[in-house]
């Protein structure tokens, strides 16, 4: 697994190779259309093209390619700067809303929370160094172009960042099952904001959870009652959107 | 890609094997336990492998199987009715929730939809036998177990299957982008409900939209915008908790 840092990244697919042009970014490396392929024909892909020299774009024939390539009809190959360390500062307005991902492993569900979130008006996403799934390919190919319009930090230690944002006058709150939570729509979530979330098996830790302003929890209804993180994180960002909106 | 209807099954990993043990759904065919793995320890596994006749109950060497297998120390392989028909009755309580799958695609979006709905109390899934996926093994096995605690109901026609819920007092929704649909929170949902989800690239079919009593629409916040299908039921679903909880 590589991280972004100026090293080349392929992604996959019409939504992904559009936003990765639009976002202007990255370098573009190049881009592999396969001849007549769906792909090819796409209109708002052709138009997103023609902000490139035709130089770095090339039609291939399908055969030789991996099949995940192949069902999409197009590549891009691209670098550049996506992850910010901990001394650049955070988007700061005032009602900003931050994801801290503590230790989040699955690169499925990280591309899937950078998808959820970006829909949500999120605007960065913190994640741990260690003990975490970097940003990696499939992540970026996950989020199906959303990573193009997120800001990334990869921190070394999340409970000295959420001290930080607390400084910064974010209000922290952490999605964890507990009965000394709070359900999770009864917080609000109209000032700034950074959500915690934590890991697939375990959790938030501690002294992570030590840092928050609120715990908020999602009272299961069921019997399995095993919730994905991606899900959680999706039903508590819309929770925020929905404050937001309503409050308008 | 099987379904389920008196066909051998097999999942992976500790929470699946509990919960289809527990559920006394299914007829458990073997269960194969890695020796020395983390799961042949697991206390709670142990505990579900004791309600198990041990003829059923192999140890194995990992050394032969799948990586997948391996990884999560057990397999269970199981079989039993789990689809219903359009002949049998929905959930109808008064305050049933159904969730309504119209041509969803992918076993991964599948999986995490039972999942997300069965944490939040839904009853039961309607989904199409054409044009969508089947109750796949990899559907199941993504749910995590919670499919065990779900009704399928696998229908030909779902606009008919509306009709016929709207005559048992259900309220249709259905969630779609359109400027003619209602924020999804403006939408009471504390009655018999049926919320409708539509596949991965198009969305509700036409047809099924026009036997929606209402249209509900998450307005989306980013540049790239694209919510999966997972993340927008999670949202949804949770909304009509957050209603539920907060009127009790």
């Amino acid at each position: 697994m590589k991280k972004l840092n100026n090293k080349s990244f392929t992604c996959v697919g019409v939504n992904s190779t559009i936003a990765i042009i639009k976002s202007n970014r990255f370098q573009i490396e190049k881009v592999l259309l396969i001849t007549n392929s769906k792909a090819a024909k796409d209109q708002k892909l052709n138009r997103a093209l023609k902000a490139l020299n035709s130089n770095f774009i090339k039609q291939v024939n399908g055969r030789t390619l991996s099949s995940k390539f192949k069902t999409q009809g197009v590549a891009i190959t691209f670098s550049g700067d996506l992850i910010l360390n901990e001394s650049d500062s955070y988007p700061n307005q005032k009602d900003s809303c931050l994801l801290v991902l503590d230790q989040v492993k699955d690169p499925q569900n990280f591309g899937q929370i950078i998808r959820t979130a970006e829909c949500a008006g999120i605007k960065g996403i913190i994640f741990s160094k260690h003990h975490s799934v970097p940003l990696t390919e499939t992540a970026l190919q996950i989020s199906q172009g959303a990573f193009v319009n997120m800001k990334f930090y990869e921190v070394t230690n999340i409970r000295n960042e959420l001290k930080k944002l607390k400084k910064n006058n974010f209000w922290v709150v952490g999605l964890e099952n507990s009965i000394n939570a709070s359900p999770w729509y009864s917080i609000d979530y109209s000032d700034k904001i950074a959500i915690v979330v934590g890991s697939e098996g375990s959790g938030i830790r501690k002294k992570v959870l030590e840092a928050c302003d609120f715990i908020a929890t999602i009272p299961m209804q069921g019997i399995t009652n095993s919730l994905n993180v991606g899900a959680a994180a999706s039903a508590i960002v819309f929770e925020m959107l929905r404050q937001k909106l309503e409050k308008k």
